[in-house]
């Protein structure tokens, strides 16, 4: 079963948003068997949803559209699909009473345009909107389907979830597909070509390699689809065994886990506890491991010290060696670290202290010059990192530097 | 002058890896006069590909695409392209230098996947990469451009501003676009409209209007296009007058800025700095702050209490109070903001304390209830908020809204 999935909006066209719901879509039909074969992005202008229409259905089963279903006068998505599917507007006494309750619960009344809202194609099913006044809409045609939903993720994830993935498990007969992700660090992606290039030659046909290069290193996927689930695993299981002697360290995981959630499951089985002390990821590795809920179970705190000031009296750090060796140093950042592990009594620390750019480098320490450190039970170590030039990547490739750190420790 | 976007990789379609580059390049060619028709993502499918850049060409300008560019076998763009413009591959001595340059900085050397990508067609240009192996490649045809770039973002980022803009400049005349966004809070996006029915409708028709809800507002955008930039600026600024008539209390910034940038303004010129206590949070407001460059000239610190003994320890929050009043209080966030302040010696600071879920909540306070502190040099005050059910967004969310009220502090 093939799906396409259609954008309508000006802000994702012109780049003022960034098309999440697109992604979400793929990777939610994806997992329970479709095959997304093209995501469009367009404006709200007839002629060009009508031909997008007619493409996509001349290809898939089913198209997905988000946006343009808002009361202003730029929404175009009710109107358009109801002429393509010759029908006429009319109340739907149902959608009518659920957007009354929203309307009412937040203390306003039924305006114009809410009771506007009210109003579908005759063509269409209403699929009810949990969070907002927009109702979805689900038009069938010679066994294929065109669902419409609003533009706002929480809204169109809601209809997703709760109706239009209920209902296509309903309609067709869904293949199994398995997708693998191997997670592999400190190799570039043109060497691991090289290194894999005779078992890729040899792998089933029904197995599909693909190559994912990422600032935190370079992912593989192995995908297969078919009718078995248990067999498609297996046949992938077996690839990857045989993946994992060809470059046995460069392997870290070869689960879809974000790190921060495989720091927690680890934390919380050694029963231990974790705080950061940060300067130049500034409170994002704090953000990422809080992110993961539940996590109160072992994350204590932090101390963001920016200032050199804050480092000396909150942390610690000895003025003389801040003076000597400058706040980028191993000598500062595993002070940090010990210091924040006594502050919040826990049993790991994590510490950073760097150049995140786009000013503040020098010769010696050029932007991009990160110190990790980490304090454990057994003692203090540090790492030098020579990332890059961009601020935000440097944040980023910093927190992850720092948690891979802890990671490996806990593996120990 | 139009132009589309071209998305090669099933990371993306799939909705494995979200697709910032289109929306990258759609903001970044929008500025500078082109308008975006159509922005799409295929896999790597010589048919499909070829499909796609057909219908392109019938209708735009320039054709950008990104991805499929590697060394490895699922990468199809350059001989896909190659075919389109019937040419053949030949070593291109330039970008053999640089490849080579980039591998031995590293520490490597050439290995055969990086020779074959100095490999580029004959019927185009090399785009050189100043970060990564995979060249540009710039085609033309008919007065027609189509060019492919790799799909890892800061080598394609790198490409577009310092290759692909100025051919592009050099090679059209490009029409001026001005874009202004209004902000506005407190206001449902319907009620918005209804307010702004009659204005709407007198707009002169050079302006499109558009409305963009999202978790921290509604923004209104004005568009205009055409030759002088200044008059239709001029034109914009005037309904933007007419605008603040109608809404006064609801706009609160016309500016294309995030909350943390106008505050860092704000703080620099004020002479002022800032330190954060978060509990609810994590750690994501200090991120904020400290994302942007310079922030270090006013953001001090920052203590992350994410347990209760560290609000007591560390801030000066009183056991009474917590276990009387609870942590998600008004008094233990103001307690949490006055601590902050004096330990980082600041002029301001923010404090938060909520539930931001899936677990924790109770009838009393259920999921989402989050209090938001702010010290300031006349005090202190709290705000209670009642946001949703998810996780991240109530991060997100909290976080807007303290920034929010320092902003509105800072302007008084």
């Amino acid at each position: 079963m093939n799906i396409d999935i259609l954008s309508i909006g000006d802000e994702l066209l012109i780049g003022h948003t960034l098309n999440t719901n697109a992604h979400w879509i793929a990777h939610e039909l994806n997992q329970i068997g479709f095959t997304i074969r093209q995501q469009t992005t367009i404006s709200d202008e007839e002629n060009h949803i009508v031909k997008t229409l007619d493409d996509s259905l001349s290809n898939v089963d089913v198209v997905l559209i988000t946006g343009g279903l808002g009361p202003t006068n730029d929404d175009l998505t009710l109107p358009v699909l109801n002429n393509y599917f010759g029908g006429s507007l009319v109340e739907d006494k149902q959608v009518y009473q659920d957007i009354e309750k929203l309307v009412t619960a937040r203390g306003f009344w039924m305006n114009e345009n809410n009771k506007k809202q009210a109003l579908i194609s005759d063509q269409c099913k209403a699929i009810r909107n949990e969070y907002g006044t927009a109702p979805g809409l689900w038009f069938e045609k010679g066994g294929k389907v065109v669902v419409a939903m609003p533009g706002v993720p929480f809204e169109m994830r809601g209809m997703i979830t709760n109706t239009v993935i209920p209902w296509l498990k309903e309609k067709y007969i869904l293949p199994e597909i398995v997708h693998q992700l191997v997670y592999t660090q400190g190799i570039a992606e043109s060497i691991l070509a090289e290194k894999l290039s005779g078992w890729e030659e040899n792998l089933p046909a029904t197995i599909k390699l693909a190559y994912l290069p990422s600032y935190d290193g370079v992912k593989l996927r192995l995908s297969s689809i078919g009718k078995n689930r248990v067999q498609l695993q297996s046949a992938i299981d077996e690839q990857v065994a045989v993946l994992k002697t060809i470059i046995p360290t460069a392997i870290y995981s070869t689960q879809e886990e974000k790190v921060e959630e495989i720091i927690g499951k680890l934390l919380r089985e050694n029963n231990a506890t974790i705080a950061t002390a940060e300067s130049c990821t500034g409170g994002y590795i704090s953000h990422l491991i809080t992110s993961v809920s539940g996590s109160s179970d072992y994350y204590k705190g932090s101390v963001i010290s920016y200032a050199n000031e804050i480092k000396v009296r909150e942390l610690g750090v000895t003025e003389n060696d801040l003076n000597t060796y400058g706040a980028v140093s191993q000598q500062v950042v595993e002070q940090m670290a010990i210091g924040v592990k006594a502050k919040m009594k826990t049993d790991y620390a994590l510490s950073t202290s760097g150049i995140a750019g786009p000013d503040g480098g020098s010769e010696e320490k050029p932007v991009g010059t990160v110190w990790v450190g980490m304090a454990t039970p057994n003692g203090v170590v540090s790492k030098k990192f020579l990332l890059g030039k961009d601020r935000e990547r440097n944040i980023l490739k910093a927190a992850s530097k720092a948690l891979n750190m802890l990671r490996e420790e806990l593996l120990r």
